[in-house]
């Protein structure tokens, strides 16, 4: 008799955007007038830039010709595109990080999702409060964390690292020894960043406890202050304890086109079994690569022109970060982020809660955000905007806040 | 301090595939003057069709303006797609799927892979052997498996159905009840298929010991002959035990765009739970979606013009098949396949293993293919030949084997 695996039964209600999509189509079905902006879900509104776009028209007709036809990728990646990421990427910026320890995927999101099950299901995990759901929820699904509780909004098992304002949204070392940290940062959903010296005090901690870091740097393109690290190879002896996370979804646009990669280091170890040659052996067994004409698209963005086209699409959104940013402030509204990263988190007014504002935010102004409790208890009266809109939304979305 | 998931260890050596590329590269290091024509590894040859390449191209034009510009993909697929599938693939053949029961992919090895980790750790799987490995492997990872035992060639708690000569490589019930049975129809690596009252045998028995069979379909496109299931759903009852995997790779020849959906049935449970709704949540959680382009190409793979290029794609691959089948059997070989697949399973000559067969293939002809061994104990003395090359190339490959 077949049984289900019932760590998926732990996880509580629905996914946070879901949600958040049932809520805004109920009351669009109230009020089918109302012009509502959205400034919820990290989904990119800008088109892919000439330079991909011409890449990826080349590489579809390679597809059309038997001669330059191409079936299935390397499961690594192709080396173009690898060697492309660790000159632009690594070596550029003084890390020592070479092409085959990149692995090319779909997206940041799976391999975020899937990383946790080289490891041991008794490991701890230790996660940022707020959080992005995936590395819980992934961890869930693998019965790493225990039961949920629901009074406390936290999995049993799971060290969490609060990120308040106090500590300027960069988490303090735990007490508890995890086996698995997982920081991501710019951060999503705060904004926030890490200076060089707090990441390399986490990577000595790492370090000095056996423990390896899971990295999420998928907002590293958004940095645009001196001294923050783009990557935690940029800290001494991360590549002992460090694997990182990368995607082009935020970088260039391609949400819809799904591009990411991960690198573990050569010598990087656990149990004395290297994780490189573990995640090696799960891209070989349940991944096919990421598409040749995607790849092809990936390796655009490190072009000349792609650079160029993809820095003006970044500043174009932190235009609409600095202006969420400065309006709302002027609003008298409390607000972190948008400096480094294209998220503004904002405490809520009048001590409603993350929902109750939203609600708020829906029906008076026609806005739709992201609650910060939606990423964990310590998010609860907190509420994440987004920067990928339009100019003319965001002005709009703006004006009507200040309004409100 | 972490630990490693040691269940990978317990995988055996290196994956067949890199081993035959290894073997290959040596041979050719010793004789760079070899002409080596391979009918190994599973990958199609012959160009992406116009109507696909043309809906490519469309699509990338689309992303490449703002008011058409995609971003994330629902997570289960556009609603195009899926509705094309349920149209073309299943209503069409008397099945009734509906679109919502199609979870749209980048390919039917990453859902095979995957689809164990919704079920309990502690299910008892069954698989045919010889064996497509991903099915085995995956579940050797999540540690449903227990040790591999090298002298057998077995692990320890997977129940194996011998596909033999005698029963026409289509396994008989076991006397073991399995929780989960795993059948691919026709087959990977033999090249048979399963006749509907066959199917339906099985169908009754999971039903009757509440199993669930996952049931890859991925080369139901090759079917030439009539009364041949080409869905698992073609039998009465299938609703209700089974899920199905099917893909663009061999069908349209996307193994380099990566496509591919799985079927669950709503009304599908396992102790009460919705099996829908698990695979949902993994979807939300661990996948982002297959890239919008890709998508467009799926589905003009549907269209008028697609479905006419691609049947002359496939009946150009079963040419080869035939060529094969008849070439081999004229020079004495034991064969079977290679009508409803583009697979041909030939019995090694002279009581040689698999592998003496391989290096003899390699060196007298210069011709390379898989060792059935590499599928399990079951494919020793047998060898699997591919019908995705071009004609010539296949043509010569038979003329050498002939004159070995």
């Amino acid at each position: 008799m077949v049984r289900v695996n019932d760590n998926y039964l732990k996880l509580p209600g629905s996914y946070l955007f879901s949600t958040i999509g049932k809520k805004v189509r109920e009351y669009k079905a109230q009020h089918p007038e109302a012009d509502i902006i959205s400034l919820g879900i990290g989904d990119v509104t800008q088109p892919i830039a000439p330079a991909v776009i011409s890449a990826l028209h080349t590489a579809v007709d390679e597809m059309a010709r038997a001669e330059s036809f191409r079936g299935y990728a390397p499961d690594l990646g192709y080396d173009f595109l690898r060697e492309a990421i660790a000159e632009n990427d690594y070596r550029a910026r003084g890390c020592e990080i070479s092409a085959d320890e990149i692995f090319v995927s779909d997206g940041a999101k799976c391999d975020c999702g899937n990383i946790q099950e080289i490891f041991s299901a008794d490991c701890r995990i230790a996660v940022c409060d707020p959080v992005y759901p995936v590395y819980v929820d992934s961890n869930v699904m693998a019965g790493r964390t225990g039961d949920y509780d629901a009074a406390a909004g936290r999995f049993r098992y799971v060290i969490y690292l609060p990120c308040t304002a106090e500590n300027g949204f960069s988490p303090d070392l735990p007490s508890e020894v995890p086996d698995l940290i997982y920081l991501c940062f710019p951060n999503n959903p705060t904004g926030a960043v890490i200076s060089k010296a707090r990441l390399q005090e986490w990577v000595d901690y790492a370090k000095r406890n056996g423990a390896v870091i899971l990295y999420d740097a998928a907002y590293e393109a958004y940095i645009s202050e001196p001294d923050i690290p783009h990557s935690i190879y940029e800290c001494d002896g991360a590549r002992d304890c460090a694997i990182e996370f990368r995607s082009f979804s935020k970088t260039a646009g391609f949400t819809g086109l799904r591009l990411g990669f991960t690198v573990i280091p050569k010598d990087l170890e656990a149990d004395g079994v290297s994780l490189w040659s573990l995640w090696a052996r799960r891209h070989g067994t349940k991944y096919n690569g990421a598409p040749y004409i995607i790849q092809r698209a990936g390796e655009a963005v490190y072009s000349d022109a792609g650079r160029q086209q993809i820095r003006s699409q970044i500043a174009y959104y932190m235009d609409n970060a600095h202006y969420i940013y400065n309006g709302l402030k002027e609003a008298g509204y409390e607000v972190s982020g948008g400096i480094n990263a294209p998220y503004i988190w904002l405490r809520t007014p009048d001590g409603l809660t993350s929902w109750e504002f939203f609600d708020r935010l829906l029906t008076r102004a026609n806005v739709v955000g992201t609650p910060g409790s939606g990423f964990g208890p310590g998010g609860e009266h907190y509420f994440r905007l987004s920067a990928f809109g339009s100019h003319e939304n965001t002005a709009e979305a703006v004006k009507r806040i200040k309004k409100m």
